[in-house]
């Protein structure tokens, strides 16, 4: 299987983050994952490992507003250039634009910072920017090469990915969650073009950005299985009853499940939202894969095992789509590899 | 002149804020505050400290959410029952309901948390409930007396709320910036029962909770003088095109001044404040005294000096109307006492 990955990824390696409570603490999205990835396809021999190619901003700018891109893209320099009495290393507001009204964005960096970042968890380094450029291009890549090849050849093939930063968290005008720019969402759009998106989103938080971005939008369909928002980040999106708006009613669904679920229920929730796709007869599929719902993952609260996430590979595979496969979350780094190799086993290469 | 004044503002003593990068750093808004002032008002022999009468919740009810006074009341005990694996202090959230969506509030704790609160300046301890219903009985306390010395006495009288925490960053359903009851918004609408109100904000920083809370309506004029919140904490309200809406529309105004402005331009803004609220012809005159407008406070980055500070008093107290003065901000604890009387000296007491 191809696999795209870029190593600017390295550049964007922020030092802390922020719990609750307000203590910071080193980030558990760390360039070590990408590495443990690599480490895992490169053992098997059956993942080809390739540079993603050169793209220019259209088909970012296509699913993220442009001064949000602005921002990202200079947000550090700016604050560098910005006088303070604190010792600079990551860029991180402490106001917020609760309920912020489109539009009004301030002038200053720190206010712009808190306009557009939802969260203490997405600070923004000096290699941020090219980093999720990066990221994205990779994503983009993988589905050029599915849509090249749906044609020329007899079964639905598949690529994998390896984004960092992951993307889903990131909305149309917002970061947080870890994510800069939302690579499913930027392939899943540009995929677009050849015929209608499944993008189906397996990590174990709620894919909110994506969400955000197709909310209105019937030519993709976007379902999402994760913890309960009501116990869990990113709190304030993915319920079940959020289900899309304008043309894009009935085209988002939401499977939210309580902490603790184990292979069986997150099957069963699975086959409900494959059967959806399965109606909506898309061309393609975009997976944001995050291997976060295993069940040792630091962050997450629900147990799935190595065993149940290979099922869930071969359930979705099954459907036999061309698929691009993002990767998103996943942060118990020494089963990553394991895990991703268990998920991408059934899916076909080309 | 009488002082509302209650002890169990120190109840309320966050040991940390969280600044801009993301260090914790001592709070500014501190229980020393009050005692610089009391001292001050002690030893200037004028004034009466007297404990706040006995409220009920109906007039904090009147200005703010019941879902958000609910959090306010519950939310350090939540959190403390909630297992965590850090050490609980003070409640601070570390993901943001940006653009949230009124009634979407999650039900985990600090999904509230993040819901109901704007900044990382705001921490919950176990004492900030009862000290924030004390400093709106203060408010309210001082409100009473003035409405009913009205008619009673020939000249207006004035009197003084010396509030903390502070209130005026709260909104109807936010608390932000060290604040968590609006005490001016609270004392502001109990007195429209008597007759229409201005609500005068001299802070340095902008109003934004008053603005949300009385940003409908025509019978409490609301008027804030600040550093601009383009550039400015906080950030997101407080600019000049921002006039009210709905029967509101006309009844607000934002009055922001760049950085380093003297006393002579902040007299000329005054000037233009004033003349709106002659016009407006209010019964009752409220007003939020910050004292961070001083040039030297740690917070501010305008230039009035004291003797600036004590022609604002007296130009407002020229209005002639039954005031109450309620405290807002101000950091440079050693000039407090001193600016606050100077600020106060024009005002007529009972």
């Amino acid at each position: 299987m191809k696999v795209y990955h870029s190593d600017l990824h390295a550049l964007h390696a922020p030092a802390f983050e922020i719990f609750d409570g307000g203590e910071k603490i080193p980030s558990f999205e760390t360039p070590e994952r990408v590495e443990c990835i690599l480490q895992a396809l490169r053992a098997d021999g059956r993942f080809e490992i390739l540079p993603p190619e050169q793209w220019s901003l259209d088909p970012i700018r296509a699913v993220h507003d442009e001064g949000y891109l602005t921002f990202l893209e200079t947000a550090f320099t700016d604050w560098m250039r910005e006088p303070t009495d604190y010792e600079k290393t990551a860029l991180l507001p402490s106001t917020f634009a609760l309920s912020r009204r489109a539009g009004r964005v301030p002038a200053s960096i720190l206010g712009r910072a808190g306009y557009y970042m939802m969260d203490l968890s997405a600070p923004i380094v000096a290699g941020t920017w090219q980093a999720a450029l990066a990221s994205a291009h990779c994503a983009l890549s993988a589905a050029r090469l599915i849509s090249s090849l749906r044609s020329a050849v007899q079964t639905s093939v598949s690529a994998f990915a390896l984004c960092r930063p992951p993307g889903h968290h990131a909305g149309r005008a917002f970061c947080g969650g870890y994510c800069y720019i939302n690579n499913a969402a930027v392939a899943a759009h540009w995929l677009t073009q050849f015929g209608n998106v499944a993008l189906l989103d397996v990590d174990y938080h709620a894919a909110n950005g994506t969400q955000d971005i197709f909310y209105e939008r019937a030519d993709v369909l976007t379902l999402s299985i994760h913890a309960d928002p009501a116990e869990e980040y990113p709190y304030y999106w993915g319920y079940a009853d959020e289900t899309g708006a304008g043309e894009g009613k009935g085209y988002h669904q939401n499977f939210p499940l309580p902490f603790g679920v184990d292979d069986t229920t997150y099957l069963k929730t699975l086959e409900r939202a494959l059967e959806r796709i399965a109606t909506y007869r898309p061309a393609f599929l975009v997976l944001s894969a995050g291997m976060d719902i295993y069940g040792q993952d630091p962050l997450g609260r629900i147990r799935v095992t190595t065993a149940g996430i290979a099922e869930i590979g071969r359930q979705i595979a099954a459907l036999a789509l061309p698929t691009v496969v993002v990767l998103e979350g996943g942060y118990h780094n020494a089963a990553l590899g394991t895990n991703l190799l268990a998920f991408l086993e059934a899916f076909h290469a080309a």
